[in-house]
């Protein structure tokens, strides 16, 4: 009699988790260093030393009462002003601090877009592989995700499939570059041509369709000439959904914002929903304390060098096994083809080796599995030769 | 074709907050201290000093990345287990950790637990006067707000009125005591004797009803004489709301918990939901550096005495200018009973005299204008000869 839903969201322990409490407990069987888990998401770099310095800063001289106290339900205006003024001169984007609204990090995010936008019945489409949660939020504002296949190998958008996927009940699409768990980044091409597709389909049905750009993976790309496109710069209906989560080594924190693009024609209505939608859920006024310390850190990232010396290693590693894996260009997950048709089977086999990785069925992606690699650099090390014997396993190496 | 409700959540802004701007301009006209604002429950009396002296102890001391880093959704295990022996040692309950989970503040918790009971159709009672917000996350789960009156002027339950508003589709009962607006606290013999009518309805429906406690202001009465009565004691389908946002004098920085009482026959499925509905509106692990602190400084309270000062100052004056006020045992608001039919006009004629407080109406209960006391008391002292000034012009001064 109470909510049947909510109750098995509750009771269902995900893939994730199960195995995470699983490497606990051979750890503590067999030793902690004998054991190589890549399940879980979870910086491994520390939070970079501006953020506790600001933290003490902002505790020792500021007024108690005002920095405990509550902001106005969208945040506060400085705060927001210094997200508008630093995205403006980032991407060239003229955005205001009425464009923002802070939030309780990524999953606040895409919650209130999503009750923001949706009414019962519509449907969200996403590109599998795809964050598991985003079935969970899309279900809970009364819609159905649609999840259409990525190109095969690459896993960039397969345009085919998306264009046989929108019908007249698409309210929007969520991509998420750079991607958990391929850790592949879209290109602008690919933006650009999104765009357009995006864009017929609206005049087809009379009704825009949003893109939500889910970043929280956003400042973690290894090289240089790797670009991730800000979609505001490509398509009117646009809203991003960020997170400090990785970029500063907050997950725990809950610290990020929405951006609604100014140039959006109903862009009244729709900020004016996203602040509905903050109040419907709970979630007005993000923690004072965080939102004051992203004004002094705004431009700050944690040491990433090391998620790519990891990338390097495992994937050079990896790749000369005889394993294939889509290089990833930023996020710090590995997303590999698993050698027998179940990777469910594959990631039970990968256990006898002591390597806890994810099978790509919860991401909506059977025959893959997931390797977070955002791991102590010593870790992984070890975990080299276990890949080794677990590639011999299934006569992989090429020597 | 975006969410309607939300849109109109979003635009229309509530009276408080019209108020509050009201404000700003008056006091930019005619300045700060000639302006009487008595519109905002927001504490003015600062956290307490052990609260930023644990912040910087815990930024100083703890693992960067532990401390920054994912807790388990319904928050950390140490914190929980905080909290369930600081309640027992309180209140002679038999509480575990997993019994809790941390929410961002008390509009979380409120949200996720209706969430968590309710489906579609299901109603939740409430009594005026109440928070308005409860109607928006009601109907945000689905359901519909019943707002049942409250006893004329002391603000107690009507149990007669009470009984006539319980039907098969009631899911749960809201009290918020201490309360805001009225400031009344329910006495223990009034807790009973609900408890004893819901467990009827629950018989004679055959499902059990919930009982809701939205404790934000728990800590702050001012008598010793007056209990709070812990409502696990008194019945079986019990959740209790938390916020430290009044007692620690951090509104803004959102943590808060849900305590689900084990001795529900339905506990584990309860739980299970809670966490559920977590998930579902994106807010799982509260923010990591105020669950540590409230592990650190779960027992403080902010120096309510200010709050106790500014009530009695208060109370005296206006009933002796012949306002009617019910004595206000929590909470820092007084409820007024208006001297003209409308609220609104009263709180009207009240700007003549610069004064700021907020009619009834919002809260469920016309007739009536809430004061917020939570204020300096030196502006509370100049206010007095205005608030003599307002009763001179209804003719109510006995002198």
């Amino acid at each position: 009699m109470i909510n049947r839903k909510n109750v098995q969201l509750g009771t269902v322990r995900s893939c994730i988790r199960e195995l995470f409490e699983y490497g606990k407990k051979r750890k503590a069987e067999i030793g902690d260093e004998n054991v190589f888990d890549f399940s879980i998401g979870n910086p491994s770099v520390p939070t970079p030393p501006e953020v506790n310095a600001a933290i003490k800063e902002i505790v020792e001289t500021y007024d108690p009462v005002l920095l405990h106290g509550y902001t106005s339900a969208q945040g506060d205006f400085e705060v927001r002003k210094t997200l508008a003024d630093y995205t403006n001169a980032r991407f060239g984007t003229t955005l205001n601090a009425n464009c923002f609204y802070l939030t309780c990090g990524a999953a606040a995010s895409l919650t209130i877009v999503l009750n923001a936008l949706m009414n019962s019945g519509d449907e969200i489409i996403t590109f599998a592989p795809y964050f598991p949660e985003y079935r969970v939020f899309t279900e809970h504002a009364g819609g159905k995700l649609v999840a259409v296949k990525s190109e095969e190998r690459t896993f960039h958008i397969d345009f085919k499939a998306l264009e046989g996927a929108i019908t007249a009940h698409t309210k929007g699409v969520i991509i998420n570059s750079p991607n958990n768990p391929s850790g592949v980044v879209y290109t602008e091409e690919e933006i650009v041509k999104l765009a357009k597709i995006l864009k017929k389909h609206s005049e087809k049905y009379g009704n825009p369709i949003y893109l939500i750009a889910d970043e929280p993976y956003r400042e973690l790309v290894y090289d240089r000439s790797i670009k991730v496109p800000y979609i505001m710069n490509y398509y009117e209906y646009s809203l991003v959904c960020y997170s400090y989560s990785k970029s500063l080594s907050l997950p725990g924190e809950r610290i990020g914002y929405v951006g609604v693009y100014d140039k959006m024609p109903n862009f009244s209505e729709v900020y004016a929903a996203v602040c509905g939608a903050g109040r419907s859920l709970g979630f007005v006024c993000a923690p004072n304390l965080f939102q004051q310390l992203i004004k002094k850190v705004y431009n700050v990232t944690s040491d990433i060098s090391i998620y790519k010396r990891n990338r390097d290693k495992l994937y050079s590693a990896l790749t000369e096994y005889g394993f294939e894996v889509a290089k990833p260009d930023g996020a710090f997950y590995m997303f590999v083809k698993s050698p027998e048709k179940s990777a469910v089977d594959f990631c039970e086999r990968a256990k006898k080796y002591e390597i806890l990785i994810v099978p790509g069925n919860d991401f909506g992606c059977g025959g893959y599995a997931r390797v977070s690699y955002c791991v102590a650099p010593e870790m992984l090390d070890r975990a080299i030769p276990a890949f080794e014997k677990l590639a011999e396993s299934y006569g992989l190496k090429h020597c």
